[in-house]
């Protein structure tokens, strides 16, 4: 399962791709996120963490939001609930660490024999996710539970984190932790909850639990992003 | 094979993917349009028409253009001509229907163990789809044949309903129903009719018939687009 | 692999991968690029060339930008260093063909029961790279070394060939074919070379090797398309 801020287009998932297949052939290469936040580790780890969490048990994540690629920041191995998410140690799987049950991580040691500066996703990160789809194991020495880890973050997100191809805005923030009356105060406009599109008239705007658990702002029949001016990074309040 | 207006960014195709290599190990997942017209089930319904007749007999078709989700609208089955489609019963399958030599219709009675407000794709029809896929028999019972059907819409669309990554602009009409020397008459401007894009000058303004039998706009080595100012739902009209 | 300018989105992609996955079922077709220079073979040259040359011996790629689809250019097959390309003989593989070691090309003479004049990528391509994956001698006849070349073509080109997710903007230059110390003047700036990304302050626009061997130009953390203003075509001068 594939979560990167590369875009669909251009060469760099193919090129991914093409790593796994050719390890791991036959196996299932799906894109969840290609278009995470550009170069945002944090407000990606808020969407990734609410996103994976519906996958099934044994779900490899291949998770790659690195604006320090080349840099200092160390590659991780990660094992959630049953879950593997490889990456770059950026913060990135901080969410996913926070909330699960079992949990633990892996500073990978191996490199390949070619190792490019700038497309560790390829050249490092994808040997490793196929070798963890092999049933290999990681190939690296264990971390603490602390190293790397980005405890200032909080639990939920009240920002903006990644608008759909519909308009609509997902937000960093978990519905459940949210009174089941609360409104939320964006752009100047205050926000009333809603089951679903088909509840409110044609124009209006209101939030409600998507089907990943998020709080989403949406427009019945238009679209949130324009009408509202909303855009990844934009911040809400809660009232009730 | 998908139709969908979800685009092919964010996590709705992966999400759906994902049920459908879960439920059926090794099968095939092939996007068709996953930018069918947003929230237009009619204008989607000429495109899916036009193209879903190109491919073989056992095809399943997962199309989700659904702007009632979570709303009154009922889940649907549909064998046309030996091709399943399984989707919402907003006319998005009413083509098919009408240009199909043999056709039953099913009234979806399965629910899943978790059926989310907005996400009907992923929880209900993908499911479906991989059940037939697998040879099982339809999770439901007998439509009549005039069940959800949209008698009122015409047999061909004489309006613009995709426009492609080249600027191209497909109609909702099938090219063998024009006449050979049959004019277009759009945004004010007369087109003839070309063979393709090579039989005339560079920047000149034409219709032909595409490579699934639509008549399409196009201007040679141009953005059709944007030169004649179309997009889904301009209209034409015929002269001869 | 496939190499095309059709774009993601729209029916292109869907129904050649159908052909390949009908006739080779079970096998793996991974866009490499699907948004290549639009019309433009010659900018599809060099980035295609650079890019190939990374993909195991045995790899089939399937290159389709074909402005004259229905005109004269003759359809090819060309073996080069143990990989297939096929496509239009419209120089698309002329600088594969230039730096390969071993090289042997066939014009296509097979023709498929349908040919539409549009979408021979579909119709006549796919069909043959099917075989050709299948282990299938080339339908077709050998052509000679120097038919359909484009010996006017420069070695590298010193143009933006392809702009990326994040703005970068890759060349037709290898960056092996530059001195070190080469700065490259685009826009009216001069650019110095660098290693990555993280060797530069915040906002500095530079150029270095990607991780396919061509120069690239990007701006840390920035967009180097708007910040420079550029895009594919612009050309660029190399001082020392």
């Amino acid at each position: 399962m594939l979560f990167t801020d590369f875009g669909l287009h251009g060469p760099y998932l193919g090129q991914m791709k093409t790593v796994l297949d050719q390890m791991v052939p036959g196996t299932s290469t799906i894109d969840l996120f290609a278009d995470a936040p550009v170069g945002n580790p944090k407000a990606s780890a808020y969407l990734l963490a609410a996103y994976a969490a519906w996958f099934p048990v044994g779900t490899v994540f291949l998770g790659v939001v690195d604006p320090g690629v080349g840099g200092a920041r160390p590659p991780t191995i990660l094992k959630a609930d049953g879950r593997w998410y490889i990456g770059p140690g950026n913060g990135l799987f901080e969410l996913v660490q926070r909330r699960a049950g079992q949990m633990r991580s892996w500073h990978i040691d191996w490199r390949p024999e070619r190792l490019s500066a700038s497309f560790h996703g390829r050249d490092l990160f994808a040997p490793v996710a196929a070798m963890l789809a092999r049933g290999e194991p990681p190939p690296g020495r264990p971390c603490r539970d602390d190293a790397h880890r980005r405890a200032d973050w909080p639990d939920d997100l009240c920002e903006i984190v990644y608008v759909d191809h519909f308009g609509n805005a997902m937000t960093g923030m978990r519905a459940t932790m949210l009174p089941t009356d609360a409104r939320l105060t964006v752009a100047g406009r205050v926000l009333e909850r809603a089951r679903t599109f088909g509840d409110l008239p044609t124009g209006a705007a209101f939030w409600y639990e998507n089907s990943n658990g998020l709080a989403e702002i949406a427009v019945n029949q238009g679209r949130a992003d324009r009408e509202l001016g909303l855009s990844i990074g934009v911040s809400f309040e809660i009232v009730s």
